[in-house]
């Protein structure tokens, strides 16, 4: 079993019956979201809320009750990849363009959990380039912002070459930073840029972290 | 000629051959655009860069020559409306429903004038109820988000009554605050909510307003 299989197995465990669950998207989730689908198959009863459409279309396959995120008061549990998780448990997302969709489904949950596998702890955030949703409309203006800042931005394209749009319709631009010395910093500085529609740091958010190394799990209970 | 009329005319004498120049949207913003026209029509050349579709439109047919925001590297001066300014010379925009891409343009410009008739003037922000322009994906969830912090919010509908869907794709909530004591301090707020793209407040961001009364036109010079 590879390490990512591994801690999505592991955390599907963490899912309880009766239960509305964040789905969330990448190359890991996709195994968390396998081992729910056999959980329910087997009688769990679950309602998921997915955070993309890729995750929505596997769980649909796998027979999994989905609701939409309007249509919940609250999501108990979300369970998400990450793509960089810092000592201080800070988080990189957005590496599969879903960080929009991922916020938002991660901002109405009681408890987040992260599963990755031990290349993706690291000491500072910054390594992995940082993932900007931006509006299209004049989308150069705020490119240019980024390049004079020193930010290294580079526009997301898809497999063939074109822009990628995200499932909200807008661009991503990720910026290569190397560190990120002061993710709050950062992230406040973006926020307040008109055009960015949200960014991948994601922090003060989750609750647990599920960790695979080689043939062992470890579990880091935050907050 | 009516006070609209007045202060578009007279807003359309600071535009000088070879201008770039940002088109606002709206009732006043409308007959900045029909003076461009007739202008442009007598042998002035500009570049229109517009706000919305709307805007887009009008200029299209009055011959004004128009460029992507993408496609100028800076705007020499944009005029656009304001539903109100307070003395401090803060606006608050986007009862018309353009406030994203006319906070873009205005970014991207040197100079900015606003264009009013007096009944716009305030003390202070928030009669006016403040446009927030937000994700449509689980908008329910920020929404109740609003509702709990006594904001008043109410979903912006079209003339269908169907929900009004922006140019960049996005809803609209309007929050009906009645007055806005701090208004950085509500912009900062608004900025790191998730799903929220764009709010309705401008500020530090006007260098002159035109305002008209009844017969009458003041231009304050803020900056």
């Amino acid at each position: 079993m590879n390490v990512k299989q591994m801690v999505g197995e592991k955390a599907a465990e963490y899912v309880k019956e009766g239960m509305t669950v964040g789905l969330g998207t990448g190359s890991t989730a996709y195994y968390l979201v396998e081992a729910l689908g056999k959980r329910v198959k087997e009688g769990l009863k679950i309602t998921g809320v997915t955070t993309s459409t890729r995750t929505k279309e596997q769980a649909e396959a796998l027979n999994i009750p989905l609701a939409n995120l309007n249509d919940v008061t609250k999501i108990d549990l979300t369970i998400d990849g990450s793509d960089e998780v810092s000592e201080n448990h800070q988080g990189i997302k957005g590496g599969g363009g879903a960080l929009l969709f991922e916020k938002l489904v991660a901002n109405a949950s009681d408890k987040v959990i992260w599963i990755v596998d031990d290349s993706k702890m690291v000491k500072t955030l910054g390594a992995f380039p940082l993932p900007v949703e931006i509006v299209s409309f004049g989308y150069k203006q705020l490119f240019r912002l980024f390049e004079s800042n020193n930010l290294h931005p580079e526009l997301r394209l898809n497999e063939s070459k074109e822009i990628y749009v995200t499932d909200g319709g807008h661009y991503i631009v990720d910026l290569h930073l190397g560190a990120i010395e002061n993710p709050h910093e950062m992230a406040i500085w973006l926020d307040g840029l008109t055009g960015v529609v949200e960014h991948g740091l994601f922090l003060d958010m989750v609750n647990t972290v599920i960790v695979g190394h080689g043939n062992t799990v470890e579990v880091l209970d935050i907050r």
